[in-house]
């Protein structure tokens, strides 16, 4: 398919579309026609190009690259120490506040003026000049700028989940933009403006490949693909984002036939510390591994009987040379549990594997934890090793792609849910331990912290499939520089950048955004307990789908009730997982909060909820007012017909119609299952079949 | 994978063992060890070389090719009328009893005595030369034969559902032994032995392709593929097996580009004469097409407006100057069905598509009609086409392959399957008019009768993975030869050949393949309802797994009660399409049998069958019953350790072990399901969960 460099849905929020003609555009060429960057680094050279194209195609103007000051107004961007102008311009108090990637912009009036934008490394300054970037084009007068921002974590990753056949595992976007056939697609100006949409959004770090490594792709680290793997490195490098790669835990078995992957054998040792050295002496820059070990029945440290710790460790060893990290999963689980079973519970599983191993981890190992304890759902608690973990780097995995939120077909702004997490207080310090506090190392402080998101983006023309997911991604890299920047403001800055702001269109869209998490729950799943979905795809209602398969998944309806008994007191015992605080609340069915309450106990369908209403009224209710809902999300997109481009105007519009009439499945057939399980009819006499 | 061709596996039903020494086998040496066989054509050149060969191994000798009568025994096979010593030796009424296909088997007790093997044509003796050599194997003293058989019917067709990329639709043994990789994979000696296979067996045409016709397949009959399909037609004709292929309706689009396939378009029209010269030209004993049209996503006359007559003597007439035929699934029904519609029911589809063309196709139309209105269920009721259609060829299509019976991992002999439907009075002519007889044209005289049977062999070693399942490929054949055989005599005849006759083994194979129907069941989907399977896969319990899908698949389980209502009186008047004696059967819940009851009538779990249980009872206790019944047949089987080799015995026994296994995620996911649904407790107090 040929892509249309063009088409607004291939821009993202980087469509530099010309101010129109007025006094704002006047002043902003006085102000930045007049270039000055010193091009020390690849990094410092993208700094510059970006900024030269972009204010070109903003202001209409060629831009004057200049090496010294002038009698004119001047733009420049610089490393505070490096560079003369910056340091004239910047006060010892602002240099010592900016940290190793962070930046200032700010306005210096001198006559003639000066913009200013510095950073400590390249890295900052790549940062500033995009955020720059993303502020001139809200009509931000840059006399009135002054931001001093820093990240709040140092590691904020993107994971692609994409197969060397060119697939995407969970991908709905169109296939892989790095892969084709089992080769390397070499599509240079893709990836090239896939990295700019990445640090424009304060990524700085990437995993190639996905976490499931088959044969082809655990050759990435052979002498024979590492060229291939640096031809991509090198165009993400100058864009400060560190290249990963996710490695098989059989690789010296794989690749050299050893007879073993253990940890502590001496020639697996010596393997991956030679392998180790292949990959920095090609690669430099290279960040290190990504590790799903002893996980849906991928290989690790248990098939030798070592523990997580002694697996991640042998790895640790072998990068630590060459500042390199591994990255290990937490998604570790019994995948061939028996349904029968009552007393295993998935849930616990991450918790019981890594907390025993909390202190044990060498410095550079970073465990990688995803946001619940079962998998991605629209709604379930925080993983209990948040605020658990004490001793042990770790970052949050978020998943970008909308695995199970409704496949890009559904709009689902995942914003509010990361919210939701982010601002879940763990107690692990007492009140006030907010996830957010623990993966940016505040609570516990840690020399790694951060975000990896699974990325959502593949080789459709608007790369997202559903032009509104792109929010997604970009909520996504927003929370991981900042997790206390409300959803909102992030979805208002991203609807300004990538439609506009006529009639009010940012208002409206982040109206329609902020309700769609909650419109797609009430739909879907209810109360927390998750799951129904159509096994392997994910994609539609199955309510039994997951109920008597070995995955660990179930929500044990009978004619009776519904739930999983998660307490202390009856059940598997998942809520002792928590600190006190949180304990006591999910423990109790009085103080359990309703969209959870599912999760955690076992109730009749008459259950009065907090809401007011029983379980089984909800069932109904949420599902008929949530079909609603979706339909009226067709009305509020029809709305925004004069004031949205034709193309994605009516590409989203198709989007809207298609989840409407999917609602309608969900609403069918959750409540169906319901009414033919119960025998209880609906008070409001609505259609049931 | 190397194939060992001495594998008793590989050589199924025709492994020639040698006799052992002793008065029989120096009596057959005498009456064998001459053959004279006039090599007319390439079928009479395979019947010479199959004797020889076959003799050679079982008596230990070399055989004796002699061209004319001498002093010694002789046996000879030939074709009456063109062989002077089978003229001789057959009296007129003889003669004159043989028909095209049929043959006679005779010893004349002249001196020396001659074993006559006579035919009508080459395929006749060929015939017979396949059935002596199965009856000496059996010990048959040749001085006692007498055998003269006419198959019942003229069409006994195999359909491959083999994919050119070698996968093979519905296959449970292996990949495909014709293609692989979009190729032909030029494997000429398993063809020949599958070949022979077939034609020990009665059959007399393959179909090559898979009814879905994909791009690759649909190639088959160009100038390009057809020398490659030669290639294979050669070997079945050799055989006296005529090749048919499937052919995807729009291939004048696909191949090339007309812009219509709409069969009376004048360009359509002349195209597929055209076509069908080309191939005759190519292949001139090629038998014909087989055509799934307007079928689940297929192309068809539907697209044009036209109605399947239309679309099925389009082709008629472009291959009846070559003595070609087509052959037309009735398979058709909505596959985008409402699973809250309750009006629509896809058991009626065929009969309400193909009854109103009843006698409009034309004499070289066949019609292919599944054995049931559904799709090959374990129970289902038969197919009211049958009796229905009085002036259309037909014939029978039977699914040798396990889709729905525990795909060749399971046990599940399905002669007693098929002869329950073949032994069905339709009551289409008044009483006593089986389904054995419409199929083989004696209730309604047709041109063209008999069935066709989806393959269930692939490249495994011993072609059908269980070993056991070759008796389904055994059994087909044998009842598409003669319908009126007992299944257990079948088996009998299978078993002794495959396994010998030492300790009975041949009896204790035949009471295990006789009960082994029944106890699939007894731990499925209950009581006719069928479908509680994985969706796609079709296999291991899922009893929702295609309650809210699009295929017109449903049980209506709710929490009092189960059962698709099909009558006149409140249902979808599907019983109404059968002749008076058979609707007035299942129109009441009074005469409707137990084992179709539930695809008759919606019913609450405490009905009482005519077995004096509830339906509840029913599930439970069949399903707690049915897995001590395949628990059973490990140990039955466990007792022929002696009798059986090695290999083949052990390889057996982890079949009915993972069956077994198996059989309890049967039970266990059924009955849990309906205990959770219903509340009613187990009376036996048997665990459920």
């Amino acid at each position: 398919m040929e892509i249309n460099k063009k088409d607004p849905g291939y821009q993202c929020w980087l469509s530099y579309s010309e101010l129109k003609d007025g006094q704002f555009k006047d002043h902003m060429r006085k102000l930045c026609g007049n270039i000055l960057v010193d091009q020390l680094s690849p990094v410092m050279a993208s700094a510059a190009e970006e900024l030269t194209a972009a204010l070109g195609q903003i202001l209409g103007i060629k831009i004057n690259k200049i090496n010294a000051p002038s009698n004119t107004g001047i733009l420049t961007a610089g490393i505070a120490g490096k560079s003369k102008i910056i340091d004239e311009n910047l006060t010892a108090d602002e240099a010592s506040r900016i940290n190793e990637e962070g930046f200032l912009v700010k306005y210096v009036k001198t006559s003639p003026g000066i913009i200013i934008i510095a950073g400590k490394t390249d890295r900052g300054v790549l940062y500033g000049v995009f955020d720059f970037l993303l502020k001139i084009r809200d009509l931000k007068d840059p006399e009135d700028l002054y931001i001093l921002e820093n990240p709040c974590s140092n590691l904020r990753i993107i994971n692609q989940w994409d197969n060397m056949d060119g697939s995407i595992e969970r991908g709905y976007a169109g296939r892989s933009i790095f892969y084709s056939g089992n080769k390397f697609l070499g599509d240079f100006e893709r990836i090239t403006d896939y990295a700019r949409l990445l640090v424009s959004i304060g990524i700085n770090g990437i995993v190639l490949n996905n976490v499931n490594v088959k044969k082809y792709e655990a050759m990435f680290i052979t002498d024979e693909k590492l060229p291939d793997i640096k031809k991509i490195a090198d165009i993400f490098e100058r864009y400060a984002i560190k290249t990963y790669l996710c490695i098989n835990y059989a690789s010296p078995i794989m690749i050299d036939g050893l007879k073993s992957a253990d940890p502590l054998d001496p020639e697996v040792i010596e393997w991956w510390k030679k392998r180790a050295g292949i990959i920095y002496k090609t690669i430099s820059g290279f960040g290190g591994f990504l590790v799903k070990a002893d996980s849906e029945f991928n290989p690790g440290p248990f098939t030798y009987n070592r523990d997580h710790a002694q697996g991640a460790n042998m790895l640790a060893e072998a990068l630590a040379p060459f500042g390199g990290i591994v990255i290990w999963r937490c998604f570790v689980y019994n995948c061939v549990q028996d349904w029968r079973d009552r007393v295993t519970d998935r849930a616990r599983s991450a918790y019981d594997v890594f907390k025993p191993l909390d202190g044990k981890f060498l410095p550079n190992v970073v465990l990688q934890i995803k946001n619940g304890p079962m998998d991605f759902q629209v709604r379930e608690p925080v993983s209990p090793l948040f605020g658990g973990l004490e001793k042990t780097n770790q970052i949050i995995e978020l998943q970008i792609t909308q695995e199970y939120t409704g496949q890009q077909k559904h709009l689902c702004y995942l914003g509010t849910q990361w919210k939701t997490i982010l601002d879940f207080d763990t107690y692990a310090d007492g009140k006030g331990s907010a996830v957010s506090g623990i993966v940016t190392g505040k609570v516990f402080p840690m020399k790694y912290s951060g975000f990896a998101g699974v990325s959502n983006i593949g080789r459709d023309q608007n790369w997202t499939g559903h032009d509104l997911a792109q929010a997604n991604l970009f909520a996504y890299g927003k929370l991981s520089w900042n997790p206390s920047v409300p959803a909102d403001d992030i979805s208002m800055e991203w609807a300004g950048l990538t439609f506009g702001n006529i009639d009010n269109v940012d208002k409206k869209i982040t109206s329609i955004l902020m309700d769609s998490w909650e419109i797609y729950e009430s739909y879907t799943a209810p109360l927390g307990i998750g799951w129904m979905v159509n096994p392997n795809q994910h994609y539609g209602p199955s309510v039994d789908g997951y109920e008597y398969s070995r995955w660990g998944t179930y929500h044990r309806a009978d004619c009776k009730g519904i739930g999983v008994d998660r307490t202390i007191a009856k059940g598997t015992g998942f809520t002792g997982l928590y600190h006190k605080s949180n304990t006591e609340i999910y423990e109790s069915i009085g103080t359990c909060p309703d969209e959870l309450i599912l999760f955690f106990h076992y109730l009749p369908y008459s259950h009065k909820l907090k809401s007011g209403k029983s379980i089984i009224e909800h069932i109904y209710d949420s599902h008929f007012e949530g079909v609603d809902k979706a339909g009226a999300l067709v009305e509020r997109w029809m709305a925004l017909k004069e004031s949205v481009d034709q193309k994605r105007f009516l590409r989203i519009l198709d989007k809207f119609k298609e989840q409407f009439s999917h609602s309608k499945e969900w609403r069918d057939v959750i409540n169906s299952y319901f009414y033919r399980k119960t025998g209880i009819p609906d008070m409001k006499g609505r259609l049931i079949y």
